[in-house]
């Protein structure tokens, strides 16, 4: 046996489909991977199995999917692999987040039980679920009117994304639910109980999500208290106060995931982590000056710190939250590659669509082929990347996007590029931000699903960024993460590493490509982040509150319409 | 003979093709039509017969296109009529502007000539080529400096569009074109050359587009002078001071032109006119009070008054302009359905057209379908319609299109029902500021290209107006005011009209349809209309010259790109 391979398996549970990879623990290989696309994907219309319809800014899933997930992958990885179950020395799991469901006492979501399938609030809150936004809002007023201490740990902002936006809409608008839910848990923590039979919550999930902190805990019950009445002693009857670290075991496989994943009883479990977060050591991140940042539908920017510095605007600051003994920064972009998908979806002319179809190229391809004969500031265009709202620094779900500077000549793939454009400028805007604050960024190395096939989207990166922009390219990056924490939580003494420092250094690695700015581009997108800045800052603090008195406006004669 | 009908015949000189139309005096009805699609339609690219590219924002035509236009036309209208050409009492032709050229003293284009056919500035400019936008700018200022009274006339700014503008740049840009040309002329009085064998300069193209008025003549001297030494003569020596009143003789058919048109000569043609301005009584529009909203390409609004006002934005107030005896007020928006024109083109997406097709509809049938279905403020989207700069009542053609609100959510009917909404804000933005500045406005009729076609637009434009709409629909209609043109030319004694009045009130007739709006929609509408004032006001009065800054920087770009 000492003789043989060592491997982990590490489980990424995205939004649209769940990826699982076998990696050997010395060098980060990847031995088998598979996908499991779920079936219900994003519900955003229709709740499944009944006409109810869900209101805009609404979006669930479905929790057969994360467990077909697993019975589905993991011995598919078995089987190609073709090695021993003894071979694998730990599993871990990253999941989005925060995603929110209701369960009883043993786990089983609400959303499952017949008395509950037609209520929406019992189902799982996927990130994305934007519905919470006025809780966000009174969260955000509530706990700086109270002076709590934890708000600056969020760039002084609650996000609508997070945990008790959502569980306080769960009360508020169906508090049968509520009161039936024994548990209420990210995501994240309900597939390690599916794992091991237990319950942990973990670091990283808490502090980003639910306002933990090491130092300090979770809010005072006075805090839950002043929010609402029912929700005093939320933390003790719906979740634990005992949060597990991250990089470490929470469990062991129990019987029944061991059958539905060929793996051997007994298989140490990692803790749960956020996506985006397991990412960063996977990207060769785990010391201070590296930003990962992660470039997918939507963007996310992980930075190390020794020292604990507040920067405005972020998502979050959590000690201990992405490599144990650094403090983990996180800023966020709501929408990336999103842009681009509803680009793609919206606003490409036939023509276009036939030119690729005739060449055999796909769509993005014909675009990026397009915009990246355009010089930049060619188009005269430029645009506020708010399709999904503001993550960071702005922290505001309800702001929208614009495009300025149409005109009758104005071309396809113009839009298109002022769109990448606009999201390099939302990144700039964040790196500028950490930097202002005290958390220097050194080197840039960029993964997630747009890199590989998004070359323009780097090379105007780089020219925006003014840096060096370097990529680590493996389409299971995120798994790979999992992989990596579950190398560190099975241990040295099991074949794996006694840090995820170490783990990261040995199964981590980048492309050989680096994309270097050039000199003319960076002069002229500095006159085009100036006017970004400009429509940023009018529209981001309040100048004109266009965005939200129209979004406001819209949700009512939505709500209006529904009634009749 | 006198038991015979009596027929005048209309030419509409428009962007894309001539109309003609042989029109009965006594009641209007039209015999005969006839339409002539330029070859070389607008020229934006490459100059014809050769291998030169235009700059950004030039628009040229051909003025081969406009005579043979001429021959082909109303040659079809006898034949197809079989009436005798002596039926014919007169022959009136109107012509978009400002359109000018260059010509010999013998009114030869320049452009036909070996020594200047690649030289565009010795082409004819057409209205909206926007190129010397500079000059305008600094024509407005030098006339501001000066305290010229004529500014007043015109809102305060020269449109970029305008006569002049368009002179200095020739000679500015070309000084051997401007000196070669014995005559400067705008084609509306180039093309009554052409069939009379003399040359006249028409009151409402001088009035509305070269600053002249009946009181004060054209700007003095001294005022060219300051623009440039060069062009101080420039009346004297290129154009003529004697400007021909409307609805009457300018000459008659010359022999040559008899045997282009199949008519007889000697028969006599109606002084020249603007294409808009053509429109106003073919719309019933004779009198004060009533504004006739023309929608096509771009927009017009012409409204007429006993008394002169000052009203702030506008394209121009000239006596006697329209109709002899009244002030008659311009107001326009540079883009109006030119904004569905470049959507169709360039932002519906594949599914849409294969809709259509499948449903054998026509993809603005389809576009119209869909966002009708949806309600005001549904899609929490507000725009601004500027994708061809503003003209009233920002007279400033390098404003550029804006759209706000885009979310993940945003469909294309979204989009489209955003533009048609935009461009009714643009139009209530002109009728608040005619309201406040004395003209009342009691009644609207819409005529022009939309109204036909565009149904969901006249809906929205009652709602954002508050005011019903009647409709003027003819295909022809501004053939037709050409047509009631030639019936006041030709008079009493030949058996057409005595005044214009008179003549419009037999020849011009309103559809039976009118549009009457909403309570409920009204009242969305004022809230998106406050958006839309909101942003308006921001950019365009300089709060963000963003648009401006963003077009010289693309502009040069450009320049320097054709230099590599």
């Amino acid at each position: 046996m000492s003789g043989m391979k060592k491997y982990t398996i590490g489980i990424d549970f995205g939004t649209e489909s769940a990826r699982a990879v076998l990696v050997d623990v010395k060098n980060g290989d990847v031995a088998a991977s598979a996908v499991y696309q779920y079936p219900h994907g994003v519900i955003t219309e229709i709740l499944p199995g009944s006409k109810i319809e869900l209101d805009p800014d609404w979006a669930l899933q479905h929790p057969t999917d994360y467990t077909n997930a697993l019975k589905r992958t993991v011995p598919k990885l078995m089987k190609e692999s073709q090695i021993d179950p003894s071979q694998v020395i730990a599993v871990g799991t990253d999941f989005t987040g925060s995603t929110v469901m209701p369960t009883t006492a043993d786990g089983t979501p609400l959303s499952l039980l017949e008395d509950y399938q037609n209520e929406p609030h019992a189902w799982p809150k996927l990130w994305k679920h934007h519905a919470a936004q006025d809780k966000a809002d009174q969260l955000t007023q509530l706990a700086s009117d109270r002076f709590e201490t934890f708000l600056d740990r969020y760039g002084g902002r609650i996000n609508a994304e997070w945990f008790f936006p959502k569980i306080w809409e769960i009360y508020d608008e169906a508090s049968s639910v509520y009161h039936a839910a024994d548990r209420i848990i990210e995501a994240a923590d309900w597939i390690v109980w599916q794992l091991t039979g237990q319950e942990t919550r973990n670091l990283c999930s808490a502090g980003y999500k639910a306002l933990w902190s090491k130092s300090e805990g979770f809010p005072l019950e006075t805090f839950f208290n002043a929010m609402n009445q029912g929700l005093t002693n939320v933390i003790d009857e719906k979740m634990k106060r005992e949060i597990t670290p991250l990089g470490q075991q929470a469990g062991e496989l129990s019987e029944a995931a061991a059958k539905w994943t060929k793996l051997n009883p007994g298989t140490p479990v990692a803790t749960g982590i956020l996506d985006g977060h397991a990412t960063v050591p996977a990207a060769t991140v785990a010391e201070p000056g590296k930003m990962a940042l992660i470039l997918g539908t939507s963007y996310v920017h992980m930075i190390l710190s020794k020292k604990e510095y507040r920067v405005p605007g972020m998502c979050g600051m959590v000690e201990d939250g992405i490599i144990p003994g650094l403090i983990g920064y996180e800023a966020g972009q709501a929408g990336g590659g999103d842009h681009i998908g509803w680009f793609v979806k919206n606003a490409v002319p036939e023509a276009y669509e036939k030119e690729a179809r005739k060449r055999k190229i796909s769509i993005f391809q014909l675009m990026e082929e397009k915009a990246s004969a355009l010089n930049p500031a060619e188009s005269g265009l430029v645009a506020l990347d708010w399709w999904n709202g503001n993550r960071s620094i702005l922290a505001d779900g309800d702001l929208t996007g614009l495009i300025l500077g149409y005109s009758l000549a104005t071309k396809p793939e113009e839009i298109y590029r002022a769109l990448l454009e606009a999201t390099t400028f939302g990144t700039r805007k964040i790196f500028e931000t950490f930097i202002a604050s005290g958390v220097p960024i050194n080197e840039i190395i960029v993964t997630g699903g747009e890199p590989a096939k998004n070359k323009l989207l780097l090379t105007i990166l780089a020219n925006v960024t003014r840096m060096e922009i370097k990529v680590a390219e493996s389409p299971y990056i995120t798994a790979l993460g999992a992989a990596i924490y579950a190398a560190a939580a099975a241990g040295e003494q099991r074949g794996g590493y006694e840090t995820l420092q170490e783990a990261s250094k040995k199964m981590a690695s980048l492309s050989n490509k680096t994309i270097v700015p050039n000199n003319n581009d960076k002069k002229t997108y500095n006159r085009l982040y100036s006017e970004y800045t400009l429509l940023h800052d009018y529209f981001g603090y309040g100048h004109n509150n266009a965005m939200k008195r129209l979004k406001n406006l819209r949700t009512a004669i939505l709500e209006k319409q529904r009634r009749k």
